[in-house]
Order: C-alpha cells, then sequence, then structure tokens
C-alpha cells in the first residue's frame, strides 16, 4: 500500500469525468489531501463581513483532485475510510443572502470568525462561540465534499450533492467512519474538499466551521455492493448527549424543518441571551435535525436537537 | 404534591376541550396513566394478520385522560416529567395497507409479534427480531401521544399531531425527558397514550414496538416560557452508538427520506438476510432518520441510521 499527497492547488470547480487525475493509485492506497477551506481562500482570519458582498460564487466549494483508483469500474463500490482530519487553527460561519433554511429570515450578510483549539494527536479540540465561552463547540472535524465522478459526460455544479456523492455536508463521515460511494467511471475519480470543524445534521445556515483542512484517507475498490446506489457509511460512536429539542409539526415537511429551527432561536434568544443571527449559526454548528416523525399524517414532526453540554456555564 | 391514577377505560378518541376532565390535579402533582397499546385492544397476543383486516380505525389511537392541571392558563405552558414507563410483556408491529413512509411499495398487511423482557427495577429491557436472536431490539419505552387539548373548539383527530402535541411518535420523551407543551385551554387537559416499547425516529412503516403502558408523568405549570409554541423536550442521554447508514438524496426532501429508508430495506436483505417487510419493520423500531443536508440546493440529503449494536451475532 502506497501512501500519497494531493496539493492545494489541485483543485478543480464541478464533477465532470473529463477532469484527468492528478493522481493514480491502487486500490487500498492511503491518500492525504491539502485542501483550502469551501471559499477557495477568498476568507481569511482577516475578513470582515464585507469580503462576504465581494465572493466569487463561481469560484466556491472547489474539491481536491481527482485520483484515479486502479481497478473500479462502473457498478463497483468506493470504500472512502477516513483515517483522519485535521482542522486549521482558524475557522469562519457565514450567512450568505439567498442561502440557508431560513435565508429569506436572514436576510443580512453576516461573518463569523473561529479560532480553533486542535490537539492533533488526541484528535480533539474545541472553539469558543463567544468571548465570554459561555458556549463550547467540541470540534469533529469532516469534509462536506467527498465524491466520485458521474457517469453522465457534462460539467456539474459542486454545490448540490449527488447520488455519487460530492456536497454530502455528512457530519458523520469524520476520522473514523467509512464512506461507500457507487462508481459510475473507470478509475471512480475521487475528490474531496469542504473541511468542516464541526457541523450539526442539517448543516441549517448553509455553512458549518469552515476551514481548510488535510484529510487523510484510503481508497479501496468493492466488487460485491450493488445495493450500495447512494452515499453509504459508517459512523464511529459518537459521545452520548442529552438535548434540548424545539419541534416544527406542519404538514409540509421542509416548513416543519424551518419551524423546528426558527423555535430553537426563539429559545436560544429567550434561554441564553443569543442575538438570533448567532443562535442560527449555533443551530447550523451545533444543532442536529431529526425526523422524530413521519408517517401521521398529515402532519410531521422534525426536531432541532441541541446538546446541552456544548453550554458550560450559566444556564 | 399527590399521586393519582387514571384507568384504561378513562380514554376518549378525539382533542377537544369539551370533553370533560377524568381527574384535578394541582400543578407538580403525579399521575399515573394505565394505557391500552394503540389498538385500543383489538390486537392482542393471539392476533395474526387477518386482525389488521378487522380493525376499527375509528377506535385507534385513544388516549388517556383528560387530566385538569389547577391554575394552567392560554399562553402558559404544561411541563410534562417522564418519570417511568413499563410495557407490557409483549407488543406487536404491522404494516397497514396505506399507512407508513413506503405505503405504495408494501401494500400487504403484516403483523409482527413480539414478547418483550423487561426489568422494572434497572428500567431496561429488550426484544428479539426474529427466532434466531440475532437482532436485539433494546427497549426504551415512551408514550407516542401527549397532549393537550386545543383552543380551537371541535373533535380533531388523534392520529396527527398537533402544536399542541398529541401523536409526536417522539422516541426521545422517555423515562428521565421533560416535555414542555403550550397550553390553549384553562386547566391544559393533558392526556397520553399510544404506548411504544422501542422505535426509531420517524417511525417509518407507520407503526412502532405497540404495547399497553403504565406511565407515570408529574404536570408542572409554568408561566414564563412564551417562546414554547410547539412541542419542546429535554432528553436523558442516549447510549452512544456507531450506526451503519444509508442515504436518499433528492430535490424532494419526502422522496429522499423515502429513498433513505428503500436503501437500508436493500442493505438488510443484501448483508443480513431480511425480507423485505422484516427490514422495513426494523427501520420503523430501531433505525433513526436523520436530515444531514438541507441547505446546498437543490438535492437534501437524508439519512436512515441503523445502530450497529442490534446486530447481536453474525455480520
Amino acid at each position: 500500500m502506497s501512501v500519497h499527497a494531493v496539493k492545494r492547488t489541485q483543485a478543480h470547480l464541478a464533477w465532470d469525468n473529463s477532469i484527468p487525475p492528478v493522481l493514480h493509485v491502487a486500490s487500498g492506497d492511503t491518500v492525504t489531501f491539502n485542501c483550502l477551506d469551501a471559499s477557495n481562500g477568498q476568507i481569511t482570519p482577516a475578513s470582515t463581513a464585507a469580503a462576504l458582498a465581494a465572493l466569487d460564487f463561481a469560484r466556491l466549494d472547489q474539491v481536491n483532485g481527482p485520483v484515479h483508483v486502479a481497478g473500479a469500474a462502473p457498478g463497483d463500490v468506493l470504500r472512502v475510510d477516513v483515517l483522519r482530519v485535521a482542522p486549521a487553527h482558524w475557522g469562519w460561519t457565514a450567512c450568505l443572502p439567498g442561502f440557508g433554511l431560513l435565508a429569506d429570515e436572514f436576510p443580512a450578510p453576516a461573518l463569523k470568525l473561529w479560532a480553533l483549539e486542535w490537539d492533533d494527536a488526541a484528535g480533539a479540540g474545541h472553539a469558543w462561540f463567544d468571548d465570554a465561552r459561555r458556549i463550547t463547540i467540541p470540534l469533529r472535524p469532516f469534509a462536506g465534499e467527498m465524491g466520485v465522478a458521474p457517469g453522465k459526460d457534462g460539467a456539474f455544479s459542486t454545490i448540490p450533492p449527488y447520488r455519487t456523492g460530492g456536497n454530502i455536508d455528512t457530519r458523520h463521515v469524520c476520522a473514523g467512519a467509512t464512506l461507500y460511494l457507487p462508481v459510475e467511471v473507470p478509475g471512480a475519480l475521487f475528490s474531496i474538499g469542504d473541511g468542516h470543524a464541526a457541523q450539526g445534521d442539517g448543516e441549517v445556515c448553509g455553512t458549518a466551521i469552515e476551514t481548510p483542512v488535510r484529510v487523510t484517507v484510503r481508497l479501496t475498490v468493492l466488487k460485491d455492493r450493488p445495493y450500495v446506489q447512494t452515499p453509504h457509511f459508517r459512523t464511529p460512536a459518537a459521545p452520548a448527549e442529552e438535548y434540548y429539542c424545539t419541534t416544527g409539526v406542519d404538514s409540509d415537511i421542509r416548513e416543519a424543518t424551518r419551524a423546528a429551527v426558527r423555535h430553537m432561536v426563539a429559545f436560544l434568544g429567550a434561554e441564553h441571551g443569543l442575538a438570533r443571527v448567532d443562535a442560527y449559526m449555533l443551530c447550523s454548528v451545533a444543532g442536529d435535525l431529526r425526523m422524530h416523525e413521519v408517517v401521521d399524517m398529515p402532519n410531521y414532526v422534525i426536531g432541532m436537537m441541541m446538546p446541552k453540554s456544548i453550554f458550560t456555564h450559566g444556564k
């Protein structure tokens, strides 16, 4: 088994099976990807909210690769063992106008910068939500983008996720997890990017704690998983948590989801004194959306679950 | 603080603020409810699938109560501390034609009966999924129905959940949890029912491990929670689990959710040898639906997460 590296500059801006590989590896090889954050370097630790207005959206959500894995053929599955994910010493979270689950209720741009404390040997770290250090966000870094090239010819945006992966923004594919992706082209053509230091299920404001990352994965071709037709994954055990949960109850799932988040924003304001936009960002980086009930028609119950442990002081 | 009891027969079949209370209690009092299962006794340990065809739907999902809590007024919040939930020694899970997230794909009625092992002192127990005991379902009993009477006059079905609670079918409101409900009528008029011995987030096939339960709750009126406008709850810590997850990726949230379940059914068939209907029921009683990503438009990523720990033998 060999060890390989993909550089920051070896990135592309579309899922497109005509993009030539930057690396050829054997099945079972390990690759370390050095990735800029999802702004592609446009946001820095010195940025202000003004940087959001100047963002070139055509340059966002670059992914590093693609990596050609020998022996991978359409119908196979690419097994991606996530061995290590190290965030940078800083990160950012933003509300971008028009983007996010409550975009209509949060029209103003907002940017939050984070100092990230990360112990690489322990594989653990945290960030403080505010200067008063009343809220601590445990870091659980992962790559929001992991995917393989589509079988269909053409250039497809890296912003939505697809059956072949891409921007799945799934918090559970952290170090220790294994992701399975359906292969649609010879060599699979795997790429990765969009480092997140922490995120809840949903990523509701549209961004996580975005950060440059170094990610090490082992890529293995599997021939015996025809049932993997969308991303599947195995997770390591997550910490046992107690939660405070707000629900949305509505006949439209998306409206129930929006209501659950809206009620958590109200709760965080009333009980923890958070400004609305700060509460919305906290939901995105630490709160989990779950579907409690999807069968008692006509109404769905969706929950926004906030771990109690993040409130390190006060209530 | 006083201790009260509500009997099995003290049940009603609609949320309706004109139903007279069966009990008056003070804020802070404790009440034990003795509840039949959600079939209202129509399914018994001796039933076969034929019982499903004979079900009288008008008698389903009865709730016990209502209980009038002194001092509760519209705009207040009823705090429900769930102190104890004890299931019966048996339970059932069914696919009912026309009911469930994949109702169109599972048109045939199916009934599964369970023997439940429950240690009342420990507040823990389990059920085996099949005779080979390859899959163990940890019991985490709760009441699927907990609600207060609506302010709006009239008789509203107990099958859907509402902003005032009802059939929220939310697995997290087990013993040790606290539920908060917005009060809309004087005395709150709280009722409870629909015992579940175990259920995943979603209850995807439409039923959990349905069982008669004895539930003890403490009912307290809160005057300072105007932000509670839908059910909120606090959970006890759940066990740390590893998961296998299948995802659905689609521009329609409901279709993404259906795909996630469909892919888990395929996985459980391929890797664990489960018949399709058994796999669907397993998703309902043990699998959790989570919304991994709801912002990268046009596609949502929904996950069906199955705890690894239930597979006690084999793969």
